[in-house]
């Protein structure tokens, strides 16, 4: 017998919690946050990312203006070491979890299928 | 040691699959395939209600009119059995995919904290 979905969801939950990739990104954002300078350097890009973002999905059109801005905010941010392993670990995370995402939703695809790929 | 991220996703993926709610779904979702007439309706029922979705999700404003044709089209559909059934597991699975959402995502929850919800 298969076993409890809940139960396979917590044994995900702590695997992730426990994965390399994952406790890289806790202790660089701590080193992020500990520092009031580099945190602050860090909300205003995250600030301004999440900003263009909810821009972009209610269909709305970002000016040149605003995307010059993000760029020379993200060139800023990166210049700093810690935010930019922190970035790089967001990055690894966020693919893990496009990962498990993929994996776990698999039984829903084979359902019904995949509307945006033609099906062979 | 824990388990591998990939590996619990997997399990995850297989104790989904092989889930009550599941099954059932996937069994209803034939029974409205293998009717011709009745999965004609249930498309329609499906395009308009994704059709809906993206305006929303643009910001676009949803006319009286269309929100009028939605809750008749619903409740044509809901008058046949095997659909009101299928809707009802759909329902179910979907609510079991956000407790799993909740669960395995939880390490970063606590990581980055929820902005929807005022902190205590």
């Amino acid at each position: 017998m298969s076993k409890n979905v809940h139960d396979a969801a917590y044994d995900l939950e702590k695997a992730l919690g426990e994965s390399d990739d994952f406790q890289e990104l806790k202790s660089l954002y701590a080193q992020v946050n500990a520092d009031e300078s580099v945190k602050s350097m860090f909300d205003n890009f995250r600030n301004m990312q999440v900003e263009l973002q909810q821009k972009q999905m209610q269909g709305e059109q970002i000016s040149e203006d605003e995307a010059q801005k993000a760029q020379q905010l993200f060139e800023l941010v990166q210049q700093n070491d810690v935010i930019s392993k922190l970035m790089s670990a967001e990055q690894r995370v966020s693919m893990l979890i496009q990962d498990i995402n993929k994996i776990v939703t698999k039984p829903l695809e084979e359902l019904y299928g995949t509307p945006e790929q033609p099906e062979q």
